[in-house]
């Protein structure tokens, strides 16, 4: 069996699939693993340390393999190049792009999408938007931290006291999680806020300091059953917006990780409360992509209004590509181990990791989560 | 009496010598504080906050002021336009800015020197070079682990270990020791090396290990009385820069931080060093101004050498604008009540503080410190 890795072609895409180390395991185990040229090189993994590692360098890392691995999902052309059969592995987001999803179908391909994958135990170590989420929440504190015009630890000096700053976490999921232990470790002083109430405990401890908004009767549950928060009751929304408003004016750095799956993400910072906020202050928008938690982020720009700045970084984790690149090719590689037994690919759709992951699969679209998002119905 | 306050002109400057809160001091004193047009923008205090103190806000902040206080040293133009006995207080730098001396002399100009209030215990709280010196440790450290393609904590994730960023921190003097702190904040495994063994207890108290080289014997006392480390002879050079190649190539980010007053900054990293480094690390060299640490560094540029990128800020602080001019306000303040007293200029030249922060005065050079940099005899 080939496996293959492209390079990535999304515009400012620093990451690679699979890492030196982990392409070393198939070879080991007698595959042949063909990367293309420079394809690890913006990860700061040379071609020298893909050859040592026992891979083909090569300038086609898709016809012929039967197996591709990428970070981002695989463009027209390249589902064109891949035989009939053959098994694509990747970030898919199906739901937001249908046409990529049609394109796999037509073409029988096999594609297992990176964050699909159910959000069991048992699948943790192959959770790739856990990896991604956790880099997008230190690295939004180090924009931040960079950006600002102060301090974020207290100072003691001898010319006197330097107060710390006060950040703010808005959704406390992975990504917001990390953001916090980043914040604290850095000394500020933070807040957080979820409508889960469940988070709670996570947040404090951490460090920091829960804000209890109360909801609707409707949203006590604002948890859905796979962990992910719900949308609220227009009645809830408006009870949330007026208690962040108040916490956004008192910080230094607000940091916005709110989504919800396959939907815009929730208006959690209006521009009235930006305007409110101590010049130099800083928001970091994790959403930008999904429309921005602030009213006023524009993805992929620093937006400058009040003397507030607002970051809408998109692709936040190909800022940090070496770690980004090693645990999602850690996180890709423990999923293979589940479909490749003994050099032979094994698609037991009664393992639940595998029937959740598997997008498309000979024309149909297998995934029952997936399925749902498509508004297809249940069984294939 | 009359402060004024003019704006900074040195280009990419954001700081200002007096924030609100300590103008406000000086009013409630009595005296009139004038600041120049939207002199504390880019440092976040707006107009208003200055006319709420009690600032009168002008177009010219000099002609007619008794004392005038700026960050920089005066251009000519406003050394001109200063009434002769009029007091100047701010960075100065005699011994690299001759002619800004002679200017001071010739204008009859009492002028005080930031950088050269004495070292000792009573004039901590005035001491400038500290202030700024922390917040350039602290912003290398950010700048460093903002460009890093890795972690700089360790990170347990269920993909497996993380190992933490490993970081040398060259020179531990106020800014190397902020350097440690804030790297040690952000869970870095942290090295440092200084040529004065003094300051191995102050490593090793912030949880770094110091890196012993041993030096030749005439270099044994590699600190000078003012607790500055001195120039070494050639054998200490060479033992200490194969010590230093070593650890450098074993480092994920670099923080250079070793100047010796008055002199060019030693080279401690060689390009060959550079070469020898793992692809993605950083350099960050805080002697860029004073011809650089690393043999690469160009002043205010990134430079990209086999994939180790190298940044040589020459005005750090003013990233950090807010606390910079607030800490630098203080510190300013502080020098200012030693030479006010009710409301008038009392300058006390039997003040070891005092007669140490004059650089002119009447047409002299009265600080012994700066005659000895200017190579005058010792006293005036």
């Amino acid at each position: 069996m080939i496996i293959g890795i492209p390079k990535e072609t999304r515009p400012g895409e620093t990451r690679v699939a699979f890492n030196p180390e982990t392409a070393q395991k198939w070879v080991d185990k007698g595959l042949e693993v063909r990367i293309e040229k420079s394809a690890g090189l913006a990860s700061f993994f040379t071609d020298e340390a893909y050859k040592e590692a026992g891979c083909v360098i090569t300038d086609n890392a898709i016809e012929g393999a039967d197996i591709i691995l990428k970070v981002n999902r695989p463009t027209p052309d390249e589902i064109k190049r891949m035989k009939s059969g053959a098994v694509f592995a990747g970030f898919l987001w199906p739901a937001q792009n249908r046409d990529t999803v049609e394109a796999l179908l037509k073409s029988g391909i096999t594609s297992l999408g990176m964050e699909s994958v159910p959000r069991i135990s048992r699948a943790q170590k192959m959770d790739a938007l856990s990896s991604m989420g956790s880099i997008a929440g230190y690295k939004a504190v180090l924009i931040g931290a960079d950006a600002l015009a102060k301090y974020m630890p207290m100072m003691m000096t001898a010319a006197g006291t330097i107060a710390p700053a006060k950040v703010l976490v808005l959704g406390a999921g992975v990504a917001g999680l990390q953001a916090i232990a980043t914040a604290k470790r850095l000394g500020a002083v933070v807040e957080a806020f979820d409508v889960r109430a469940s988070v709670k405990e996570q947040v404090e401890s951490l460090g920091a300091t829960f804000v209890d908004v109360p909801l609707a009767e409707e949203d006590q549950q604002a948890e859905t059953a796979g962990g992910y928060a719900k949308e609220l009751s227009e009645a809830s929304k408006k009870l949330q917006e007026e208690a962040i408003q108040e916490r956004v004016k008192q910080s230094d750095l607000v940091i916005t990780t709110a989504l919800i799956p396959g939907k815009k993400a929730p208006v959690l910072v209006r521009a009235s409360a930006v305007e409110g906020m101590k010049p130099g202050a800083v928001i970091v928008d994790l959403a930008a992509e999904q429309g921005g938690n602030c009213e006023l982020t524009k993805a992929d720009e620093v937006t400058e209004v009040h003397n507030v700045r607002i970051f809408g970084p998109t692709n936040i984790t190909a800022a940090l590509p070496l770690h980004a690149s090693q645990l999602y090719a850690r996180n890709l590689n423990n999923l293979l181990e589940l479909i490749i037994k003994e050099g032979k690919l094994t698609l037991d759709f009664e393992d639940e990791i595998v029937k959740g992951s598997t997008v498309t699969h000979a024309g149909e679209v297998v995934s029952p989560f997936v399925r749902a998002q498509l508004g297809l119905n249940a069984d294939a």
